[in-house]
């Protein structure tokens, strides 16, 4: 189903609105070398696809709307964290179009403010009038999971032993978790019975593997000026994709070649071969498939929905699997 | 006041339950990358001076114990967390008589290490029955101060314009806020009313920064053998202690002159050197007064305690104040 343009003039309204709200969050001026990164990173050009999906989840459920801003901008700033602590450890020099924060100022400096903006999140989600223990409580279960993801990833770096199942379940928790935990987080504010709270965070756990998995297949075939970011760097560090372990798993010998043979002196060259490389072996069609199945369970789960607040919903999945950055 | 054999029991009682709860804490297997280094904090050396105290002003203001057990483990994985990414920022190499994570390991495992290690702490706050939200607000306050804290002591580093007011704003931010907090908590969760919380958190606050000058005079005055880590490491690494803030307020040409002219080749000699100036220009007992002036703050404070209650802790207090690492 294409997405409206009555719904993406309401997405846009509410990315406004969030970027406002960034903007605009009363932090001090002073420690300069806390705060100048924070808000370096609360500015920057995300697509605040997180804090949008918990306001579209919570006024599904009935939640307040105050409720929802702030939980909105306590994820986005979880998620904030996640990412400047996980460019340090991955080396990654771009983010949404601009230097990472290690890269703008140092890795001290970075370090520091993923703290602060992991405790700030917390300051904002204790603002929630509904249900805020346990809204506090799934935050931080979600936080370790997305940390564990973060560790099973490191661990699979260069680790040719790593299969689909390895991978999925690292996923899982790296990114299926903040997205689950968005969903539900709807659900806990407009004080929804557990069913519909575990079903929703059951489809943010599906959509975040749908997400993630269309997130390698970008890697690889996006324009990087769209995306913002340079492309082929995490299979150029070695790290595992849905890609790389699919093409293991379909013809070991090929692809070690392929891999021994390609020549990484020049980056436009590189990410072309390896497009080049998952196109012709079927690998790229297969994890296009596999993003698929994940979207279609996400759709399904969310059934939960009464079917008249259901539509913005199945609109938001299928923007999400169809982004083209 | 001299400390009593019957309170040192009592505190060695409570130390050794704390590493026992630290040691079984509930934690997952892996991944190793994450909960590998997480243990290995947990199990170390630390001396546990802020869960006992949330345990001591727990017990005076009524609060029950599994709250103060699960509170005081929050605030040692607060602690714990904070260290871990201040011995990555401040290159420290040693911890506890043990190699600090970034070292055993490396530093990416050590910043994922860290904010497991502060998921975690919120989610043992969480499990508090008395004023949670109270707790988790102030928790979370606590270490936005603490990293303001470190953003300070970062800002002041080979900063020779930093006064001995600006050093003590930053040492109640970095230490005091986290010791006000435990003074504090044991009050949120003994349910006591605005002023009885208030006291012990400014207790708390002249505590701590009693303690982080005791802390700068042992760093040049202790045995290295009973301190755990290298000592002087702070002065050498540019950092302002307030010895070498004295010293430069004292008699700014004479210190240059020191500092130009100390031989920096040996360590223990480098130490020696630094300690016989601190020594002989009067720093050091100027030092020493300036926290004794706080230690006092501190006990004044404690008269919002109810006379039974207060001797163990201006026994905690004296015991703080007078150690030797």
């Amino acid at each position: 189903m294409p997405v409206t343009d009555h719904f993406l003039v309401r997405i846009s309204v509410l990315h406004e609105e969030l970027n406002r709200a960034l903007a605009e969050l009363d932090l001090p001026e002073t420690p300069h070398y806390l705060y100048a990164p924070i808000r370096y990173v609360n500015t920057g050009q995300g697509k605040r696809l997180r804090p949008i999906l918990v306001r579209l989840t919570g006024e599904a459920c009935g939640a307040n709307v105050a409720d929802l801003l702030n939980a909105g901008l306590a994820v986005e700033l979880l998620h904030n964290f996640t990412l400047v602590h996980d460019d340090i450890m991955d080396g990654d020099n771009q983010r949404h179009g601009q230097p990472t924060v290690h890269k703008q100022w140092d890795e001290s400096t970075a370090i520091l403010a993923g703290d602060g903006l992991f405790a700030l999140s917390q300051l904002l989600l204790l603002k929630v009038c509904v249900n805020p223990l346990k809204a506090l409580r799934r935050f931080n279960e979600a936080t370790l999971a997305v940390c564990e993801g973060q560790g099973f990833d490191k661990e699979f770096e260069a680790d040719s032993a790593i299969t689909l199942d390895h991978y999925l379940i690292m996923i899982e928790k790296k990114t299926g978790n903040l997205i689950g935990l968005c969903a539900e987080l709807g659900a806990i504010l407009g004080d929804q019975p557990e069913a519909t709270i575990q079903a929703l965070f059951n489809y943010g756990l599906a959509l975040g593997k749908a997400f993630q998995i269309h997130d390698d297949v970008l890697e690889i075939t996006a324009d990087p000026e769209i995306m913002g970011k340079s492309l082929g760097s995490d299979i150029k560090a070695g790290k595992q994709t849905i890609l790389t372990i699919l093409a293991r798993e379909k013809d070991a010998g090929n692809w070690g070649q392929f891999c021994a043979s390609v020549d990484t002196s020049d980056e436009t060259n590189l990410c072309r071969a390896y497009r080049n490389y998952f196109e012709s072996t079927g690998v790229l069609n297969q994890a296009i498939a596999n993003a698929k199945q994940y979207g279609r369970q996400a759709l399904d789960l969310l059934e939960v929905i009464p079917s008249k607040s259901r539509s913005v919903l199945i609109e938001f999945t299928d923007l999400v699997l169809n982004r083209k950055k």
